[in-house]
């Protein structure tokens, strides 16, 4: 009774991957004359599409900026969980380093029993740094205060009450999140950008790891993945899953995907790269991206499919997300895409690996931990 | 083409009163077995009901307790969002003083993107003081607190660039809320408790005044109103509506509503009673409170109409919000007193008083706004 109390519920490594969606929400009303009033509702059908064709995951991702309109991933999440019954919901990333990790676990914890017990959170410590002007932290605190807030996270992911005092947050003294999560251990993976660090925090804290890629060939992050795996079990902890993020895309044919995801994709990378000063992309470059070796997976449902099984084969993962709508891309072109992976990319992948992975046997150990809770006296 | 761009958008007085529901998501597992993630769900139902039968406002308000299971009302909000179509979505209240103005104003943005321009904020101090050691503030700057966040709140919510500097939170520097509400000002109403300076408060910031009723006659607040109204109109501010909450209930017959709303708000009021060393309440003391010039609205559908028109004429307010479901009530009880809201009461208070008021013409207004600053060059 007491045993599986204790048993970390977090999805644990099959020889499958689950398959997913994300968005950052991205808003480009210069280009396309969407404003978030109408992004934000689309989101919400996209969440709901995925969910009816099966789709594993989706996820949001947090900004504080005017070309994406989710500076607070639970909200839209939530807005779906009231309209889905079996996706997963998660942050894509949190931006933790700048947030109160009693605020986010309170809210991923009302998520999570909005949901019936299928919030997921993704630690991150962001990709651009407008957070930390915003909300009053110095940058050159960037690990510092990720370590820090991640482990007032994680203990108060515990359920138990936590005493803590730390530099950037102000004091707790036996302090118990309200309410309590429906799964047992909330999931939290740790989002990481290729910092080799990242990967050993990963498996010290024996989290599961969501790796971003968003350039080069990932076949690159396959010692990295070695060594997460090795400080994992060297640290005396479970297996843990691993999700990769890629952009990526699928339409009927190859052509069509190509051409459809190129300009959304080139109208937010230029955006970011004018921002930073770095040399803007072009089509030939994102033909080569596209390659078999490359970060994008953009194609027809069976190259997509031959794709992820080609990566799975690489990384041995258990999760890939898709980032489908970026920039300018259309709520249309993003259902049809939705809809594809859903019900002709996901049947394959499924046929070669087996079933629906962690997500159900995560599910139903978290609900037998609850329900032993609750007859348990308290 | 600018002058609208100007005009206040928040909802104006009327001769007539919306009404609306809100609870604080109340959960008492030891005396229901009802824990959050089946309550959450009701709530989001209850929500669509309000909606579907016409009601105007759906409230929720934030604790950090275990025994309400809201710390974010814009998550529970927005799940009831995607769910909805006219209802109007509110905090009842915000604790705005142990919260980040940027934050909130960020998560009600994404409320009122979601929700078509939905969204409305009550600030307020808190009735519960759980909040200050939890986000780290000390309770001696309660009336400080307050001010300084609600002056950057409304700074925040004009849209314009906001360049800051206060006690309570890192200064900022041009910063604009993304993503842009809908409505041109989201509306936020300052929740009042009694203390004649937050009357004053209101009236100066030309601020609309949410009145929360939770004992004594309600017609001692006919002066305070007055002076608010008077204070209002010497700041040069234009009339703003105001809400009046109370504990209340309606059934079939007079005696159903109060056997079924007594023991669920003693278990409330007991609650609270023992944890400050008050004296519980009874069954004779409530009979008392749910008189004609008692603070508690209880009763058959043409009682609780009568109630509201006699509340009106004392208050002259514009929005009455019903606490339903308090303490142990059940979700079966808060549905059909929901739908005797919608279905009985309002149609004779808006025979009465005229139909429905300011909401549609804020929507209006607001979405005359937005298109002019559209259509205008950025």
């Amino acid at each position: 009774m007491t045993t599986t109390q204790t048993t970390p519920v977090t999805a644990r490594p099959t020889n499958a991957t689950e398959i997913g969606v994300f968005t950052f929400a991205d808003v480009s009303p210069e280009a396309t004359g969407v404003h978030a009033d109408q992004r934000l509702p689309e989101i919400v059908e996209e969440i709901e599409l995925a969910d009816q064709v099966g789709l594993d995951v989706f996820g949001i991702g947090e900004h504080h900026r005017p070309d994406f309109a989710a500076p607070s991933p639970a909200i839209l999440l939530a807005a779906g969980a009231s309209r889905t019954s079996n996706i997963r919901l998660t942050s894509s990333v949190t931006v933790l380093s700048s947030d109160d990790p009693l605020r986010v676990m309170e809210q991923f914890a009302m998520l999570d029993s909005l949901s019936g017990g299928r919030a997921e959170i993704m630690a991150g410590r962001g990709a651009f740094t407008e957070t930390f002007g915003l909300f009053g932290y110095d940058i050159n605190d960037y690990d510092d205060l990720f370590i820090e807030k991640l482990e007032l996270l994680l203990a108060l992911r515990s359920g138990r009450p936590v005493t803590w005092s730390g530099r950037h947050r102000a004091p707790l003294v036996n302090v118990v999140v309200h309410p309590a999560p429906v799964q047992q251990l909330l999931p939290i993976w740790l989002g990481v950008g290729g910092s080799p660090e990242s990967f050993v925090r990963a498996g010290r804290l024996g989290l599961p790891l969501a790796l971003g890629i968003v350039g080069g060939a990932p076949a690159r992050f396959a010692p990295a993945l070695d060594a997460y795996r090795r400080v994992l079990d060297q640290s005396g902890h479970q297996p843990q899953p691993v999700a990769v993020s890629v952009h990526g895309f699928v339409a009927k044919t190859s052509q069509a995907a190509a051409d459809t995801y190129y300009p959304a994709d080139a109208e937010l990378m230029n955006r970011v790269a004018r921002e930073r000063g770095f040399a803007t992309t072009s089509r030939p470059e994102f033909d080569r991206k596209i390659l078999a070796n490359g970060p994008y997976i953009v194609g027809s449902p069976g190259e997509v499919a031959e794709r992820i099984l080609l990566l799975h084969e690489t990384l041995g993962h258990q999760r890939t997300l898709f980032q489908l709508a970026v920039g300018s891309l259309g709520h249309l072109d993003v259902m049809k895409a939705i809809e594809l992976l859903g019900t002709e990319v996901a049947p394959i992948v499924r046929a070669e690996l087996g079933g629906r992975t962690d997500a159900h046997a995560t599910q139903t150990l978290a609900n037998e931990a609850l329900d032993q809770r609750r007859a348990a006296p308290s």
